[in-house]
Protein backbone atom coordinates (compact mmCIF):
# COMPACT_ATOMS: atom_id res chain seq x y z
CA UNK A 1 0.00 0.00 0.00
CA UNK A 2 3.06 2.16 -0.55
CA UNK A 3 1.20 4.37 -3.20
CA UNK A 4 -1.23 5.68 -0.42
CA UNK A 5 -1.03 8.30 1.75
CA UNK A 6 -2.59 8.17 5.24
CA UNK A 7 -5.34 10.33 3.77
CA UNK A 8 -5.81 8.51 0.94
CA UNK A 9 -5.92 5.58 3.04
CA UNK A 10 -8.61 7.10 5.41
CA UNK A 11 -11.04 7.52 2.16
CA UNK A 12 -10.38 3.92 1.25
CA UNK A 13 -13.06 1.19 1.37
CA UNK A 14 -13.65 -1.55 3.86
CA UNK A 15 -13.96 -4.90 2.01
CA UNK A 16 -16.99 -7.12 3.89
CA UNK A 17 -18.19 -10.40 2.37
CA UNK A 18 -20.02 -13.24 3.61
CA UNK A 19 -21.14 -16.55 1.68
CA UNK A 20 -24.51 -14.71 0.83
CA UNK A 21 -26.72 -12.65 1.97
CA UNK A 22 -26.50 -13.39 5.61
CA UNK A 23 -23.58 -10.61 6.03
CA UNK A 24 -25.92 -8.07 5.15
CA UNK A 25 -26.91 -7.85 8.97
CA UNK A 26 -23.32 -7.19 9.52
CA UNK A 27 -23.04 -4.69 6.67
CA UNK A 28 -26.33 -2.60 8.03
CA UNK A 29 -24.37 -2.16 11.29
CA UNK A 30 -21.71 -1.00 10.23
CA UNK A 31 -23.19 1.18 7.98
CA UNK A 32 -24.99 2.30 11.54
CA UNK A 33 -22.21 2.97 13.67
CA UNK A 34 -19.77 4.21 11.33
CA UNK A 35 -21.80 6.06 8.52
CA UNK A 36 -18.68 7.53 7.07
CA UNK A 37 -17.04 4.78 5.72
CA UNK A 38 -17.55 3.63 2.23
CA UNK A 39 -17.71 -0.26 2.03
CA UNK A 40 -17.49 -2.62 -0.43
CA UNK A 41 -19.97 -6.01 0.10
CA UNK A 42 -19.00 -8.95 -1.50
CA UNK A 43 -21.48 -12.34 -1.06
CA UNK A 44 -20.58 -15.16 -2.95
CA UNK A 45 -24.46 -16.32 -4.14
CA UNK A 46 -22.96 -18.67 -6.64
CA UNK A 47 -21.40 -21.15 -4.26
CA UNK A 48 -23.65 -20.66 -0.95
CA UNK A 49 -24.01 -22.03 1.93
CA UNK A 50 -20.35 -22.31 3.66
CA UNK A 51 -22.14 -23.65 6.76
CA UNK A 52 -21.72 -27.20 5.78
CA UNK A 53 -18.62 -26.90 3.92
CA UNK A 54 -15.13 -28.00 5.21
CA UNK A 55 -12.64 -25.78 6.20
CA UNK A 56 -10.10 -26.14 2.95
CA UNK A 57 -13.33 -25.65 0.94
CA UNK A 58 -13.87 -22.46 3.06
CA UNK A 59 -10.10 -20.95 2.98
CA UNK A 60 -9.74 -21.58 -0.15
CA UNK A 61 -13.10 -19.43 -1.70
CA UNK A 62 -12.28 -17.11 1.06
CA UNK A 63 -8.88 -16.71 -0.26
CA UNK A 64 -10.30 -15.35 -3.64
CA UNK A 65 -12.67 -13.10 -1.97
CA UNK A 66 -9.78 -11.26 -0.20
CA UNK A 67 -8.07 -11.24 -3.45
CA UNK A 68 -10.95 -9.39 -5.14
CA UNK A 69 -11.60 -7.12 -2.46
CA UNK A 70 -7.55 -6.33 -2.27
CA UNK A 71 -7.92 -5.34 -5.93
CA UNK A 72 -10.38 -2.84 -5.29
CA UNK A 73 -8.08 -1.27 -2.45
CA UNK A 74 -9.91 -2.03 0.53
CA UNK A 75 -7.83 -0.84 3.31
CA UNK A 76 -9.50 -3.48 5.95
CA UNK A 77 -11.89 -6.60 5.44
CA UNK A 78 -14.54 -8.03 7.44
CA UNK A 79 -15.73 -11.58 7.63
CA UNK A 80 -19.25 -10.89 8.02
CA UNK A 81 -19.58 -15.29 8.27
CA UNK A 82 -19.25 -16.89 11.46
CA UNK A 83 -17.90 -20.27 8.95
CA UNK A 84 -16.03 -18.30 7.22
CA UNK A 85 -14.73 -16.40 10.63
CA UNK A 86 -14.56 -20.02 12.32
CA UNK A 87 -12.58 -21.74 9.40
CA UNK A 88 -10.30 -19.40 7.28
CA UNK A 89 -9.60 -16.13 9.61
CA UNK A 90 -6.64 -17.41 10.99
CA UNK A 91 -5.06 -18.70 8.00
CA UNK A 92 -6.33 -15.28 6.10
CA UNK A 93 -4.73 -12.59 8.68
CA UNK A 94 -1.19 -14.04 7.88
CA UNK A 95 -1.21 -14.09 4.55
CA UNK A 96 -2.28 -10.34 3.87
CA UNK A 97 -1.15 -6.97 5.59
CA UNK A 98 -4.18 -5.00 5.92
CA UNK A 99 -6.10 -5.01 9.24
CA UNK A 100 -8.91 -8.69 8.70
CA UNK A 101 -11.27 -9.11 11.31
CA UNK A 102 -14.00 -11.47 11.95
CA UNK A 103 -17.40 -11.75 13.41
CA UNK A 104 -16.85 -14.53 16.25
CA UNK A 105 -14.08 -13.35 18.24
CA UNK A 106 -15.91 -9.98 18.84
CA UNK A 107 -19.36 -12.37 19.99
CA UNK A 108 -17.29 -14.12 22.18
CA UNK A 109 -15.75 -11.52 24.14
CA UNK A 110 -19.06 -9.94 24.97
CA UNK A 111 -20.48 -13.21 25.75
CA UNK A 112 -17.87 -14.57 28.30
CA UNK A 113 -17.97 -10.85 30.15
CA UNK A 114 -21.66 -10.76 30.20
CA UNK A 115 -22.53 -14.30 31.48
CA UNK A 116 -23.70 -14.03 35.14
CA UNK A 117 -24.00 -17.75 35.71
CA UNK A 118 -21.02 -19.20 33.40
CA UNK A 119 -23.37 -20.97 31.03
CA UNK A 120 -22.93 -19.85 27.24
CA UNK A 121 -24.97 -20.91 24.44
CA UNK A 122 -23.85 -21.04 21.04
CA UNK A 123 -25.91 -21.61 17.87
CA UNK A 124 -24.89 -21.76 14.36
CA UNK A 125 -24.15 -23.76 11.25
CA UNK A 126 -22.07 -27.10 11.55
CA UNK A 127 -19.20 -26.00 9.97
CA UNK A 128 -18.55 -23.30 12.67
CA UNK A 129 -19.67 -25.48 15.17
CA UNK A 130 -17.58 -28.39 14.46
CA UNK A 131 -14.48 -25.88 14.38
CA UNK A 132 -15.08 -25.16 18.13
CA UNK A 133 -14.02 -22.02 17.76
CA UNK A 134 -16.46 -19.68 19.97
CA UNK A 135 -15.68 -22.07 23.30
CA UNK A 136 -11.99 -22.02 22.13
CA UNK A 137 -12.29 -17.76 21.95
CA UNK A 138 -14.67 -17.79 25.02
CA UNK A 139 -12.39 -19.64 27.27
CA UNK A 140 -9.17 -17.73 26.21
CA UNK A 141 -11.17 -15.31 27.85
CA UNK A 142 -12.65 -16.63 31.19
CA UNK A 143 -11.58 -19.85 31.99
CA UNK A 144 -14.41 -21.11 33.99
CA UNK A 145 -17.60 -21.38 31.99
CA UNK A 146 -19.17 -23.78 30.46
CA UNK A 147 -20.05 -23.50 26.32
CA UNK A 148 -22.80 -25.82 25.05
CA UNK A 149 -23.36 -25.37 21.41
CA UNK A 150 -25.72 -26.38 18.64
CA UNK A 151 -26.03 -26.75 14.98
CA UNK A 152 -29.24 -25.56 13.56
CA UNK A 153 -28.82 -26.33 9.72
CA UNK A 154 -32.22 -25.62 8.99
CA UNK A 155 -32.49 -21.78 10.17
CA UNK A 156 -30.80 -20.80 7.11
CA UNK A 157 -33.35 -21.64 4.68
CA UNK A 158 -36.57 -21.37 6.54
CA UNK A 159 -35.42 -17.20 7.11
CA UNK A 160 -34.45 -17.39 3.52
CA UNK A 161 -37.79 -18.70 2.18
CA UNK A 162 -39.01 -15.90 4.72
CA UNK A 163 -40.77 -17.85 7.32
CA UNK A 164 -39.43 -15.62 9.80
CA UNK A 165 -42.86 -15.40 12.41
CA UNK A 166 -43.79 -18.70 11.74
CA UNK A 167 -44.82 -21.89 13.64
CA UNK A 168 -43.11 -23.93 11.57
CA UNK A 169 -40.40 -22.15 12.70
CA UNK A 170 -41.60 -22.07 16.45
CA UNK A 171 -41.16 -25.61 16.49
CA UNK A 172 -38.07 -26.14 14.44
CA UNK A 173 -36.49 -23.72 16.89
CA UNK A 174 -38.28 -24.82 19.85
CA UNK A 175 -36.42 -28.41 19.00
CA UNK A 176 -32.95 -27.10 18.22
CA UNK A 177 -33.01 -25.28 21.61
CA UNK A 178 -34.42 -27.86 24.01
CA UNK A 179 -30.83 -28.67 24.77
CA UNK A 180 -29.57 -24.94 26.18
CA UNK A 181 -32.92 -24.32 27.74
CA UNK A 182 -32.00 -27.73 29.91
CA UNK A 183 -28.65 -26.43 30.84
CA UNK A 184 -29.81 -22.73 31.91
CA UNK A 185 -27.47 -20.65 29.98
CA UNK A 186 -27.94 -17.36 30.80
CA UNK A 187 -26.35 -15.97 27.28
CA UNK A 188 -26.52 -17.54 23.84
CA UNK A 189 -24.82 -16.16 20.79
CA UNK A 190 -26.45 -15.70 17.69
CA UNK A 191 -23.60 -17.09 15.72
CA UNK A 192 -24.83 -17.10 12.36
CA UNK A 193 -25.65 -14.15 10.34
CA UNK A 194 -28.76 -15.41 9.41
CA UNK A 195 -30.37 -15.28 13.35
CA UNK A 196 -30.81 -11.87 14.26
CA UNK A 197 -33.45 -11.82 11.90
CA UNK A 198 -35.22 -14.71 14.05
CA UNK A 199 -34.50 -13.38 16.99
CA UNK A 200 -37.71 -12.36 18.10
CA UNK A 201 -38.91 -16.08 17.76
CA UNK A 202 -35.12 -17.26 19.32
CA UNK A 203 -35.93 -14.78 22.65
CA UNK A 204 -38.82 -15.80 22.82
CA UNK A 205 -38.54 -19.02 23.29
CA UNK A 206 -35.27 -19.20 25.57
CA UNK A 207 -37.01 -16.52 27.53
CA UNK A 208 -36.58 -13.25 29.15
CA UNK A 209 -33.80 -14.23 31.50
CA UNK A 210 -31.40 -15.40 28.89
CA UNK A 211 -29.41 -13.10 27.34
CA UNK A 212 -28.99 -12.92 23.00
CA UNK A 213 -25.82 -11.65 22.08
CA UNK A 214 -25.21 -10.52 18.23
CA UNK A 215 -21.69 -10.34 16.98
CA UNK A 216 -23.12 -8.18 14.04
CA UNK A 217 -23.23 -5.53 16.39
CA UNK A 218 -20.26 -5.99 18.54
CA UNK A 219 -18.21 -6.55 15.07
CA UNK A 220 -19.27 -3.11 14.15
CA UNK A 221 -18.06 -1.68 17.15
CA UNK A 222 -14.75 -3.44 17.08
CA UNK A 223 -14.21 -2.44 13.45
CA UNK A 224 -14.65 1.19 14.54
CA UNK A 225 -12.24 0.93 17.48
CA UNK A 226 -9.77 -0.91 15.24
CA UNK A 227 -9.97 1.85 12.35
CA UNK A 228 -9.36 4.19 15.38
CA UNK A 229 -6.32 2.88 16.32
CA UNK A 230 -4.84 2.20 13.11
CA UNK A 231 -5.79 6.12 12.36
CA UNK A 232 -7.83 4.61 9.34
CA UNK A 233 -11.29 6.08 10.24
CA UNK A 234 -12.95 8.17 7.87
CA UNK A 235 -13.44 11.36 9.16
CA UNK A 236 -15.38 13.35 6.49
CA UNK A 237 -18.20 11.82 4.66
CA UNK A 238 -18.35 10.73 1.19
CA UNK A 239 -19.55 13.23 -1.29
CA UNK A 240 -22.65 13.01 -2.53
CA UNK A 241 -22.77 10.25 -5.95
CA UNK A 242 -19.40 8.77 -4.79
CA UNK A 243 -21.06 5.11 -4.59
CA UNK A 244 -20.41 4.75 -0.78
CA UNK A 245 -22.01 1.15 -1.36
CA UNK A 246 -21.05 -1.04 -3.58
CA UNK A 247 -22.23 -4.71 -4.03
CA UNK A 248 -20.88 -7.95 -5.87
CA UNK A 249 -22.06 -11.10 -6.25
CA UNK A 250 -21.30 -14.25 -7.43
CA UNK A 251 -24.51 -15.30 -9.17
CA UNK A 252 -27.96 -13.53 -9.14
CA UNK A 253 -28.01 -10.13 -8.62
CA UNK A 254 -31.61 -9.40 -9.03
CA UNK A 255 -32.17 -12.22 -6.88
CA UNK A 256 -29.92 -10.82 -3.95
CA UNK A 257 -30.83 -6.87 -4.77
CA UNK A 258 -34.46 -8.07 -3.66
CA UNK A 259 -33.40 -10.11 -0.75
CA UNK A 260 -30.91 -7.44 0.24
CA UNK A 261 -33.41 -4.66 0.64
CA UNK A 262 -35.48 -6.30 2.73
CA UNK A 263 -32.65 -6.36 5.28
CA UNK A 264 -31.13 -2.99 4.82
CA UNK A 265 -33.20 0.37 4.68
CA UNK A 266 -30.63 2.49 2.01
CA UNK A 267 -32.05 1.01 -1.30
CA UNK A 268 -29.55 -1.05 -2.87
CA UNK A 269 -29.54 0.29 -6.27
CA UNK A 270 -27.65 -2.74 -7.92
CA UNK A 271 -25.53 -5.46 -7.55
CA UNK A 272 -22.27 -6.80 -9.90
CA UNK A 273 -21.67 -10.03 -10.52
CA UNK A 274 -17.98 -10.97 -10.45
CA UNK A 275 -17.08 -14.65 -10.86
CA UNK A 276 -14.61 -15.75 -7.20
CA UNK A 277 -13.27 -18.33 -8.59
CA UNK A 278 -11.52 -16.09 -10.96
CA UNK A 279 -9.45 -14.80 -8.17
CA UNK A 280 -7.30 -17.75 -7.32
CA UNK A 281 -4.00 -17.05 -8.60
CA UNK A 282 -4.14 -13.27 -7.58
CA UNK A 283 -0.52 -12.72 -6.09
CA UNK A 284 -1.00 -11.68 -2.35
CA UNK A 285 -0.27 -8.78 -1.03
CA UNK B 1 -12.80 -41.37 -28.73
CA UNK B 2 -11.19 -42.67 -31.71
CA UNK B 3 -8.35 -45.15 -29.46
CA UNK B 4 -11.05 -47.12 -28.52
CA UNK B 5 -12.53 -50.26 -30.34
CA UNK B 6 -16.35 -51.48 -29.66
CA UNK B 7 -15.78 -53.50 -26.79
CA UNK B 8 -13.47 -51.16 -25.13
CA UNK B 9 -16.46 -48.64 -25.24
CA UNK B 10 -18.73 -50.72 -24.09
CA UNK B 11 -16.27 -51.54 -21.22
CA UNK B 12 -16.17 -47.84 -20.13
CA UNK B 13 -17.50 -46.34 -17.31
CA UNK B 14 -20.77 -44.14 -17.50
CA UNK B 15 -20.72 -40.73 -15.49
CA UNK B 16 -23.35 -39.33 -13.11
CA UNK B 17 -23.42 -36.08 -11.70
CA UNK B 18 -25.41 -34.09 -9.55
CA UNK B 19 -25.14 -30.96 -7.62
CA UNK B 20 -24.65 -33.48 -4.10
CA UNK B 21 -26.33 -36.69 -3.02
CA UNK B 22 -29.50 -36.51 -5.00
CA UNK B 23 -28.17 -38.18 -7.56
CA UNK B 24 -27.90 -41.27 -5.37
CA UNK B 25 -31.42 -41.57 -6.14
CA UNK B 26 -30.61 -41.91 -10.17
CA UNK B 27 -27.33 -44.00 -9.38
CA UNK B 28 -29.28 -46.25 -7.68
CA UNK B 29 -31.70 -47.15 -10.15
CA UNK B 30 -29.15 -47.54 -12.81
CA UNK B 31 -27.08 -50.24 -10.77
CA UNK B 32 -30.40 -51.78 -10.35
CA UNK B 33 -31.48 -51.59 -14.06
CA UNK B 34 -28.16 -52.25 -15.57
CA UNK B 35 -26.20 -54.22 -13.03
CA UNK B 36 -23.32 -54.58 -15.71
CA UNK B 37 -22.12 -51.69 -16.28
CA UNK B 38 -19.27 -49.81 -14.58
CA UNK B 39 -20.55 -46.21 -13.24
CA UNK B 40 -18.32 -43.00 -12.10
CA UNK B 41 -20.63 -40.41 -9.72
CA UNK B 42 -19.22 -37.11 -9.52
CA UNK B 43 -21.61 -34.65 -6.75
CA UNK B 44 -20.63 -31.46 -6.33
CA UNK B 45 -20.88 -31.35 -2.41
CA UNK B 46 -18.46 -27.76 -2.41
CA UNK B 47 -20.78 -25.93 -4.12
CA UNK B 48 -24.46 -27.37 -3.47
CA UNK B 49 -27.06 -27.13 -3.89
CA UNK B 50 -27.91 -25.70 -7.63
CA UNK B 51 -31.79 -25.18 -7.06
CA UNK B 52 -31.44 -21.28 -6.32
CA UNK B 53 -28.44 -20.47 -8.89
CA UNK B 54 -28.57 -18.53 -12.19
CA UNK B 55 -28.72 -20.76 -15.64
CA UNK B 56 -25.14 -19.44 -16.47
CA UNK B 57 -23.52 -20.46 -13.37
CA UNK B 58 -25.14 -24.18 -13.11
CA UNK B 59 -23.72 -24.10 -16.94
CA UNK B 60 -20.12 -23.69 -16.03
CA UNK B 61 -20.52 -26.03 -12.59
CA UNK B 62 -21.63 -28.58 -15.26
CA UNK B 63 -19.76 -28.19 -17.89
CA UNK B 64 -16.49 -28.65 -15.57
CA UNK B 65 -17.47 -31.67 -14.26
CA UNK B 66 -18.43 -33.28 -17.40
CA UNK B 67 -14.89 -32.27 -18.38
CA UNK B 68 -14.15 -34.48 -15.36
CA UNK B 69 -15.75 -36.94 -16.56
CA UNK B 70 -14.18 -37.35 -20.17
CA UNK B 71 -10.98 -37.51 -18.61
CA UNK B 72 -12.07 -40.87 -16.61
CA UNK B 73 -13.28 -41.84 -20.42
CA UNK B 74 -16.29 -42.10 -19.70
CA UNK B 75 -19.05 -43.96 -22.42
CA UNK B 76 -22.05 -41.76 -21.58
CA UNK B 77 -22.90 -39.15 -19.03
CA UNK B 78 -26.39 -39.13 -17.04
CA UNK B 79 -27.00 -35.76 -15.60
CA UNK B 80 -28.86 -37.08 -12.27
CA UNK B 81 -29.86 -33.41 -11.04
CA UNK B 82 -33.06 -31.67 -12.39
CA UNK B 83 -31.57 -28.03 -12.23
CA UNK B 84 -28.46 -29.16 -14.29
CA UNK B 85 -30.74 -30.88 -17.05
CA UNK B 86 -32.73 -27.90 -17.04
CA UNK B 87 -30.44 -25.30 -17.39
CA UNK B 88 -27.33 -27.05 -18.56
CA UNK B 89 -28.41 -30.43 -20.89
CA UNK B 90 -29.00 -28.30 -23.91
CA UNK B 91 -25.46 -26.60 -24.24
CA UNK B 92 -24.08 -30.05 -23.33
CA UNK B 93 -25.24 -31.74 -25.72
CA UNK B 94 -23.97 -29.67 -28.33
CA UNK B 95 -20.17 -29.59 -26.48
CA UNK B 96 -19.24 -33.15 -26.48
CA UNK B 97 -19.69 -36.24 -28.67
CA UNK B 98 -20.66 -39.03 -26.28
CA UNK B 99 -24.24 -39.53 -25.45
CA UNK B 100 -25.80 -37.24 -22.60
CA UNK B 101 -29.20 -37.24 -20.99
CA UNK B 102 -30.21 -35.85 -18.39
CA UNK B 103 -33.52 -36.66 -15.87
CA UNK B 104 -36.01 -34.11 -17.03
CA UNK B 105 -37.07 -35.82 -20.70
CA UNK B 106 -37.48 -39.56 -19.18
CA UNK B 107 -39.86 -37.85 -16.35
CA UNK B 108 -42.05 -35.72 -18.47
CA UNK B 109 -42.56 -38.17 -21.16
CA UNK B 110 -44.19 -40.83 -18.90
CA UNK B 111 -45.93 -38.08 -17.62
CA UNK B 112 -47.51 -37.26 -20.59
CA UNK B 113 -48.42 -40.33 -21.16
CA UNK B 114 -49.74 -41.92 -18.45
CA UNK B 115 -52.07 -38.45 -17.41
CA UNK B 116 -56.21 -39.21 -18.09
CA UNK B 117 -57.20 -35.99 -17.20
CA UNK B 118 -54.24 -33.77 -18.70
CA UNK B 119 -53.54 -32.30 -15.44
CA UNK B 120 -49.81 -32.22 -14.39
CA UNK B 121 -48.16 -31.34 -11.59
CA UNK B 122 -44.40 -30.71 -11.15
CA UNK B 123 -42.54 -29.54 -8.08
CA UNK B 124 -38.87 -29.20 -8.11
CA UNK B 125 -36.55 -26.27 -7.20
CA UNK B 126 -36.66 -23.10 -8.29
CA UNK B 127 -34.60 -23.01 -10.97
CA UNK B 128 -36.08 -26.19 -12.53
CA UNK B 129 -39.70 -24.53 -12.29
CA UNK B 130 -37.62 -21.19 -13.57
CA UNK B 131 -36.72 -22.67 -16.32
CA UNK B 132 -39.84 -24.14 -17.41
CA UNK B 133 -38.26 -27.20 -19.26
CA UNK B 134 -41.21 -29.40 -17.69
CA UNK B 135 -43.84 -28.01 -19.23
CA UNK B 136 -42.11 -27.61 -22.30
CA UNK B 137 -41.07 -30.91 -23.03
CA UNK B 138 -44.71 -32.04 -21.63
CA UNK B 139 -46.30 -30.20 -24.59
CA UNK B 140 -43.90 -31.07 -26.88
CA UNK B 141 -45.37 -34.57 -26.07
CA UNK B 142 -48.69 -33.85 -25.73
CA UNK B 143 -50.15 -30.53 -26.58
CA UNK B 144 -53.41 -30.19 -24.49
CA UNK B 145 -52.12 -30.17 -21.18
CA UNK B 146 -52.21 -28.16 -17.99
CA UNK B 147 -49.13 -28.14 -15.90
CA UNK B 148 -49.08 -26.26 -12.56
CA UNK B 149 -45.52 -26.16 -11.28
CA UNK B 150 -44.20 -25.45 -7.68
CA UNK B 151 -41.03 -24.86 -6.22
CA UNK B 152 -40.52 -26.37 -2.87
CA UNK B 153 -36.87 -25.21 -1.49
CA UNK B 154 -37.57 -26.37 1.70
CA UNK B 155 -37.74 -30.10 0.91
CA UNK B 156 -34.06 -30.53 0.15
CA UNK B 157 -32.71 -29.06 3.79
CA UNK B 158 -35.27 -30.95 5.48
CA UNK B 159 -34.33 -33.95 3.47
CA UNK B 160 -30.91 -33.37 4.29
CA UNK B 161 -31.80 -32.86 7.87
CA UNK B 162 -33.23 -36.33 8.06
CA UNK B 163 -36.96 -35.35 8.82
CA UNK B 164 -38.08 -37.94 6.06
CA UNK B 165 -41.20 -38.76 8.14
CA UNK B 166 -41.61 -35.82 10.26
CA UNK B 167 -44.74 -33.28 10.97
CA UNK B 168 -42.92 -30.48 9.86
CA UNK B 169 -42.21 -31.82 6.86
CA UNK B 170 -45.69 -33.13 6.62
CA UNK B 171 -47.08 -29.12 7.19
CA UNK B 172 -44.12 -27.58 4.80
CA UNK B 173 -45.36 -30.11 1.87
CA UNK B 174 -49.03 -29.64 3.08
CA UNK B 175 -48.49 -25.73 2.01
CA UNK B 176 -46.52 -26.85 -1.08
CA UNK B 177 -48.65 -29.19 -2.49
CA UNK B 178 -52.05 -27.24 -1.54
CA UNK B 179 -52.34 -25.30 -4.70
CA UNK B 180 -51.61 -28.82 -6.77
CA UNK B 181 -54.64 -30.59 -4.88
CA UNK B 182 -56.97 -27.94 -5.36
CA UNK B 183 -56.20 -27.86 -9.65
CA UNK B 184 -57.52 -31.69 -8.99
CA UNK B 185 -54.40 -33.08 -11.17
CA UNK B 186 -53.95 -36.59 -11.64
CA UNK B 187 -49.89 -37.00 -12.44
CA UNK B 188 -47.32 -35.44 -9.91
CA UNK B 189 -43.65 -35.20 -11.18
CA UNK B 190 -41.07 -35.42 -8.41
CA UNK B 191 -38.83 -33.06 -9.97
CA UNK B 192 -35.75 -33.41 -7.51
CA UNK B 193 -33.63 -35.81 -6.91
CA UNK B 194 -34.26 -35.82 -3.61
CA UNK B 195 -38.04 -35.41 -3.35
CA UNK B 196 -38.23 -39.95 -3.85
CA UNK B 197 -36.84 -39.86 -0.01
CA UNK B 198 -39.97 -37.94 0.88
CA UNK B 199 -42.58 -39.99 -1.19
CA UNK B 200 -44.10 -41.62 1.25
CA UNK B 201 -45.07 -38.17 2.48
CA UNK B 202 -46.04 -36.61 -0.90
CA UNK B 203 -48.37 -39.59 -1.82
CA UNK B 204 -50.23 -39.69 1.38
CA UNK B 205 -50.86 -35.76 1.00
CA UNK B 206 -51.62 -35.97 -2.71
CA UNK B 207 -53.86 -39.20 -1.94
CA UNK B 208 -53.69 -42.66 -3.84
CA UNK B 209 -55.38 -41.45 -7.13
CA UNK B 210 -52.94 -39.01 -7.98
CA UNK B 211 -49.79 -40.89 -9.82
CA UNK B 212 -46.28 -39.55 -8.66
CA UNK B 213 -43.44 -40.09 -11.45
CA UNK B 214 -39.80 -40.95 -10.27
CA UNK B 215 -37.83 -39.38 -13.09
CA UNK B 216 -34.61 -41.18 -11.52
CA UNK B 217 -36.82 -44.99 -11.88
CA UNK B 218 -37.45 -43.67 -16.30
CA UNK B 219 -33.84 -42.34 -16.62
CA UNK B 220 -32.40 -45.64 -16.05
CA UNK B 221 -34.79 -47.36 -18.24
CA UNK B 222 -34.25 -44.74 -21.46
CA UNK B 223 -30.37 -44.90 -20.28
CA UNK B 224 -30.34 -48.60 -20.85
CA UNK B 225 -32.43 -47.85 -24.19
CA UNK B 226 -29.80 -45.37 -25.35
CA UNK B 227 -27.00 -47.85 -24.89
CA UNK B 228 -28.59 -50.99 -26.67
CA UNK B 229 -29.42 -48.54 -29.13
CA UNK B 230 -25.33 -46.99 -30.07
CA UNK B 231 -24.66 -50.67 -29.04
CA UNK B 232 -22.71 -49.83 -26.08
CA UNK B 233 -24.42 -51.99 -23.47
CA UNK B 234 -21.54 -53.94 -21.76
CA UNK B 235 -22.89 -57.76 -21.87
CA UNK B 236 -20.77 -59.08 -19.39
CA UNK B 237 -20.32 -58.21 -15.42
CA UNK B 238 -16.88 -56.49 -14.65
CA UNK B 239 -14.60 -58.84 -12.67
CA UNK B 240 -14.39 -58.79 -8.98
CA UNK B 241 -12.56 -56.29 -7.55
CA UNK B 242 -12.53 -54.02 -10.55
CA UNK B 243 -14.27 -51.02 -8.87
CA UNK B 244 -17.66 -51.36 -10.53
CA UNK B 245 -18.76 -47.74 -8.34
CA UNK B 246 -15.96 -44.89 -8.39
CA UNK B 247 -17.90 -41.80 -6.27
CA UNK B 248 -15.87 -38.59 -6.44
CA UNK B 249 -16.75 -35.29 -4.51
CA UNK B 250 -15.93 -31.68 -4.44
CA UNK B 251 -16.35 -31.17 -0.69
CA UNK B 252 -16.80 -33.29 2.26
CA UNK B 253 -15.78 -36.68 1.64
CA UNK B 254 -16.76 -38.20 4.98
CA UNK B 255 -20.05 -36.82 5.40
CA UNK B 256 -21.07 -37.81 2.01
CA UNK B 257 -20.05 -41.22 2.43
CA UNK B 258 -22.28 -41.42 5.71
CA UNK B 259 -25.38 -39.82 3.39
CA UNK B 260 -24.92 -42.27 0.76
CA UNK B 261 -24.92 -45.37 2.50
CA UNK B 262 -28.12 -44.52 3.73
CA UNK B 263 -29.24 -44.41 -0.02
CA UNK B 264 -27.26 -47.16 -1.45
CA UNK B 265 -27.43 -50.16 0.23
CA UNK B 266 -24.24 -51.09 -1.34
CA UNK B 267 -21.63 -49.98 1.08
CA UNK B 268 -20.07 -47.27 -0.55
CA UNK B 269 -16.28 -48.11 0.67
CA UNK B 270 -14.52 -44.35 0.08
CA UNK B 271 -15.29 -41.04 -2.01
CA UNK B 272 -12.23 -39.48 -3.23
CA UNK B 273 -12.45 -35.65 -3.21
CA UNK B 274 -12.08 -33.50 -6.73
CA UNK B 275 -12.07 -29.69 -6.98
CA UNK B 276 -14.18 -29.14 -10.01
CA UNK B 277 -13.20 -25.80 -10.73
CA UNK B 278 -10.08 -27.48 -12.20
CA UNK B 279 -11.62 -28.71 -14.67
CA UNK B 280 -12.86 -25.13 -16.53
CA UNK B 281 -10.34 -24.91 -19.39
CA UNK B 282 -10.28 -28.79 -20.35
CA UNK B 283 -10.49 -28.90 -23.98
CA UNK B 284 -13.48 -30.16 -25.80
CA UNK B 285 -13.96 -33.86 -26.69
Amino acid sequence: MLDFDQNDKKEAPIGVFDSGVGGLTVMREIMRQIPNEKLIYFGDTARVPYGGKSKETVTRYSRQIVHFLQENHVKAIVVACNTASAYALETLEKEIQIPIIGVVKPGAKVAAETTKNGKIGVIGTEGTVLSNIYPTYIRDIKQQVQVLQKACPLFVPLVEEGLLEDPVTDEIAKRYLAELIDLDIDTLILGCTHYPLIRDTIGRIMGSQVNLVNPAYETARELKELLEREALLNSRHPELGSNQYQFFVSDGAEKFKNFANSIIKYGILSAKIVSAEDYEGTSKR
